[in-house]
């Protein structure tokens, strides 16, 4: 039976080095935050990395402390016995530079400065984290990845590892993901981002940390929420259901879905920092597999592995054809190709609400993957 | 050659009389804008009625004056030679009660006190604009509607009209509507009038008329005008452009989906009332065919006309499924139903930007209705 993997522990590792950005600007010291779970094999073979999206963190798996409420977002997927199977694989997860939970940041001190970063913090692109990602790799002494794996912003990394490390990469899943984010997506955090800029506390990104534009950001939250759904999961959750106490034609009378997404969008100020939230929603927009390539075709042209891909019937945030039009530029140029349309009721978060959809046909991935470890070229 | 109606003018009437809304609540005296179109003829059997959408007005086709730049909103559809012929038609266009454009709403002033009514104003149902639009239609003379159309919230006041006037209202041709507003469509409006609370401007609905809440009423508009487009109409209009000033590192910098939707935004709130928007997003919100019904069939079954629906493939406000539910509906209770899914790039917009895809359809209805209405019970 499949179990937790347990009491786990955040580690950081802090890189005493400047890492060119895309951007031209340089960042530095770089500290990541990460877990593992497992054990790596006597031949370092085994180990896998767990991209996060937007707001997630390092924490995918088990608990910080036997009081913990909730497990790590991925709970569903790592642990002895489930598809990710800490008992054969090791796993890790690590978050991203531009975050706010443990790793260089917005809220990060800048050390030319001694105070934080904040809107002097440089604009990221995805293919910053990855970049960043391969110093905790090199750090942890690996010199493959049997895969690297995601969902959203996850899916992301998932192919720049793919494209820009294929000699250490042995496979990638995209998981919800896009070869270049739409305008439909860009226009989405572009409100979401106004939501913070008109909140009078944002102060052009100088708020104090104990007073956050709470109401900004709870409104930027509630917009992503929106597109993280589905017109059917909405329907199954709330329907048209009125909030118990409140009447019909009171004017600040609300719908339950309404009140929903006020709840779960003041629970967020407490939980995030507003300015990585705006930095993590402009690396998204800028998302581009074929940034600084000639075309698409001359980016995924890189891949050196097999690729399994997974989009959702109802994700209209990144949806089905996105990436299918990445499947077929792959398949064009003849790379090993797997492809997988699952049917979901739940938009975007399907790849968190249903993994069990997609784990069967990822496990068989994994082990054709381990099997055949040796015969692809170094 | 078809060719517009030229100059027209807004006309305004006073019902001295107290409306009994939904609520419970009572309204008046009411003043009603519209314009009309085309001549009535001697037996006042040609009444078109034109029902606008959330942000729309009376002024439907033609222009005020010969410094117009732009028509009436409908201008494509009405006008001599147009599928709603003036040459053979008598077209109405009514503004709704709680609109500020002309009509009773929020901004106008409460008999009751001498200012305007501001959050006092009562929350209106589109059953309610449409038994205010009775008054004008009595007001008229008419005893009979050829049809009833609009698109949107338009399309509900059609639906309104068969159910809650079937000896009047000889058919319906609602589009792009839905038999009841989704948790989805619900959602976006909730952010919508988050956005506008959260302006410090907005002071409970008693901002000066100087001094709208005009970041929140922009922000408001950007979240609602996302929802009226596509996936693909913004990919055929922006695609990931940025803009030309802007660098793709300036933390401010903007793609050119993003500033279109700012400049939109901020060009709304000189032309449109705050506390109207959330009056009329609340009645879209409490929009259900069914309300004081036993359900859907009931309601539906009240028509006793022909009613023509039309949706359109890209629309994910009031996506075709919401459609199709009553035209389901109406299939199942024999009622004369006649639908047309329209494959359109432009969202829930269509029927706005691309008529010219349904016109032939609907001048070819009319016609049928014209032809047949002697034939009708009375």
């Amino acid at each position: 039976m499949s179990e937790s993997v347990g009491i786990v522990k955040t580690e950081y590792v802090t890189f005493d080095t400047e890492l060119q950005l895309e951007s031209g600007r340089l960042l530095g010291p770089i500290t990541l935050a990460y877990e593992t779970y497992g054990q790596l094999n006597p031949e370092r073979s085994n180990a896998i990395l767990v991209c996060h999206a937007w707001t997630g963190d390092a924490h995918a798996a088990g608990r910080h402390s036997s009081e913990d409420r909730k497990p790590g977002w991925w709970e569903d997927m790592i642990g002895p016995g489930k598809v990710l199977d800490t008992e054969r694989y090791f796993v890790i997860s690590s978050n991203v530079i531009g975050s706010c939970k443990g790793s260089t940041g917005p809220a990060s001190i800048n050390p030319r400065t001694g105070r934080p970063y904040r809107l002097r913090f440089p604009v990221l692109m995805v293919r910053d984290m990855v970049h960043a990602q391969k110093l905790l790799i090199d750090h942890l002494g690996l010199s493959t990845l049997l895969t690297v794996i995601g969902g959203s912003m996850g899916a992301m990394q998932a192919i720049e590892w793919g494209i820009h490390y294929p000699q250490m990469t042995r496979s990638i899943v995209p998981i919800a993901g896009t070869a270049r984010t739409s305008p439909m997506a860009i226009a989405l955090n572009a409100v979401a981002r106004r939501a913070i800029y008109n909140d009078p506390m944002w102060k052009k990104g100088n708020y104090k940390h104990e007073h956050p534009p709470s109401d900004g950001l709870a409104l930027a939250r509630a917009i992503g929420h929106i597109s993280f759904l589905s017109d059917a999961s909405m329907h199954l959750k709330f329907s048209r259901r009125y909030a118990v106490k409140d009447g019909l034609f009171d004017f600040f009378g609300q719908f339950e879905v309404e009140r929903y997404l006020e709840y779960n969008g003041y629970n967020f100020p407490s939980r995030f920092d507003t300015n990585s939230f705006l930095y993590l929603a402009k690396a998204l927009d800028l998302y581009d597999t074929a940034w600084n390539f000639d075309s698409l075709e001359e980016a995924l042209g890189r891949l050196r592995c097999p690729s399994l891909w997974f989009a959702f019937t109802s994700d209209w945030l990144y949806p089905p054809n996105q990436t299918e039009e990445a499947v077929a530029c792959l398949e064009k140029l003849g790379n090993p190709v797997e492809y997988h349309l699952i049917d979901s009721d739940y938009g975007h978060d399907s790849f968190l609400v249903e993994p069990e959809k997609f784990t069967p046909i990822l496990g068989a991935f994994l082990k054709r993957v381990t099997a055949s470890r040796n015969s692809v070229d170094p």
